[in-house]
């Protein structure tokens, strides 16, 4: 007999979550603030609670897909659901910050519940699917012993380790990269805006250079790892020709009136790591400049 | 007979494109400053000119590889020289702004030379290989007659438009998208190094993610291509969501003491977007809000 869930919350990704969960034969309880958003998943074998309360004694496992931690703790910080909470399994899958993370980890734990927190990186529609990527940190027991559930839910879901904060961690840093890499296209299509370049142009280098910029990034990942901040060829990967092309980027963009607020940044780390002696190292010698009392 | 080059300036680009004229059977002048730069071609058949003058006189097309512009109007902005180079074609592959090309461009129309203007897009040990790539602005007529002269400098070289400034103008975009996921993946790096996650998972993260990436990256070209900012689903790909998740990036780097200035950039472009009314729409809206003047 497969185990009873609760999804808390079925906005669009809850949802996608409970309806995987049904999928797969798990008896699902689900419950929204708006009740009308629960309801279309009662037709495909849902029970609708009518209570967070119900939702918790309902079942097991209690999935948590709310807007952020401040409403999981506005739905569940309730005297009856605090008692009731305990020796169940919570599994947020909010997305927060690591310190959010911890701070639930801490108030489960002081109400004798189980904790694992997640971040999907995946969009409604991976859910359930081979390519749906969840990052799961907190007690490894406790997602051992639910691998199943875990794995109806996407086919990549990953137990990244016991420090409750770490999924919300690690979703933030790939994150951060991918914005960066967003902004950066951001200043490329500036560029050829101003310069009067067809962004099909644009479009046709970047499918040309993705690959080796990718391994640059891997690249710049696995040095830092490795500390191995000495250029293999000052000439070619230093700092020193990074800053020498940048200067004629800084100089269109100035001339072209493009917004040098993010480049002005990069400057800056660039400027502290040159102050610093590492014009002749590797560009990955900049990672030792990020930190602000450095 | 093949024709007649001369290569001034041989670091280490200019003596790969020399080497790569001489295994194509090229007669081949060299010239530098620093003339113990230049012997070495001597063995592989390039013959070393002992002035800039005598360079300029030995071949019908002389490519210029010096350090910038400014060193290139330092060699050849000399009398004699000027006059020699009427007729011939100088294609300048020293890296620089569009302006600094399109400066370059006068001079040489003004003493009679054809003048190409070149981004080389790979390092040394790829010139005269397939995926050697190199983008050429300046006159079609000028590129088409040479066109087998180039292909032996790289597999991969391409003609991109008449206007001199365009070679170097989509450097400097396809660096700025360079340098965003490489600034971006700095920042990953500091986070996973605060919150004490080791960098082997992040790059093994990042190999899982890269394609997704690389794909949002094409999408935010074509949208904005497109003028497609309005949302095909406002509650996962606008900039709503994007500015959540920020937030907890922001909260997380400042907790962990990370320098913020170059997140700060994106905030302030994601600011100037919201304010004025797109929090609904595409990410791809905040293209229109990188101008200084808006």
């Amino acid at each position: 007999m497969k185990l009873s869930i609760s999804v808390v919350g079925t906005g669009r990704m809850g949802s996608a979550l409970a309806r995987a969960l049904l999928r797969s034969g798990y008896r699902t309880t689900v419950w929204n603030r708006t009740k009308q958003k629960a309801e279309p998943l009662a037709a495909l074998g849902a029970t609708v609670a009518g209570s967070v309360l119900e939702a918790v004694n309902a079942a097991e496992i209690i999935i948590v897909n709310v807007s952020d931690y401040q409403a999981t703790a506005a739905v569940l910080h309730d005297e009856a659901v605090a008692s009731a909470i305990r020796g169940k399994l919570v599994v947020e899958l909010t997305s927060g910050t690591p310190h959010g993370a911890r701070e639930a980890a801490e108030w489960f734990a002081e109400h004798g519940a189980s904790y694992l927190d997640g971040a999907i990186m995946a969009t409604p529609d991976f859910i359930g699917t081979d390519a749906g990527t969840i990052l799961i940190s907190g007690p490894r027991q406790a997602f051992d012993a639910n691998e199943e559930m875990f794995r109806a839910l996407g086919g990549n879901v990953q137990h990244i380790g016991e420090e409750p904060g770490r999924a919300n961690a690690l979703d933030s840093a790939l994150l951060a990269l991918m914005w960066g890499a967003l902004f950066g296209t951001l200043h490329a299509i500036a560029v050829c805006q101003a310069e009067e370049i067809d962004l099909g142009e644009l479009a046709r280098q970047w499918t040309a250079i993705a690959p080796v910029v990718d391994g640059l990034v891997a690249d710049l990942i696995n040095r830092t790892n490795a500390g191995r901040f000495a250029s293999d060829d000052e000439t070619l990967s230093s700092i020193s020709p990074h800053y020498g092309a940048f200067q004629h980027l800084l100089e269109l963009m100035e001339a072209r009136k493009i917004d040098r607020s993010v480049v002005d940044g990069y400057d800056a780390i660039f400027q502290r790591a040159i102050a610093a002696g590492h014009l002749h190292d590797d560009f990955a010698a900049l990672s030792q400049f990020l930190g602000k009392s450095r």
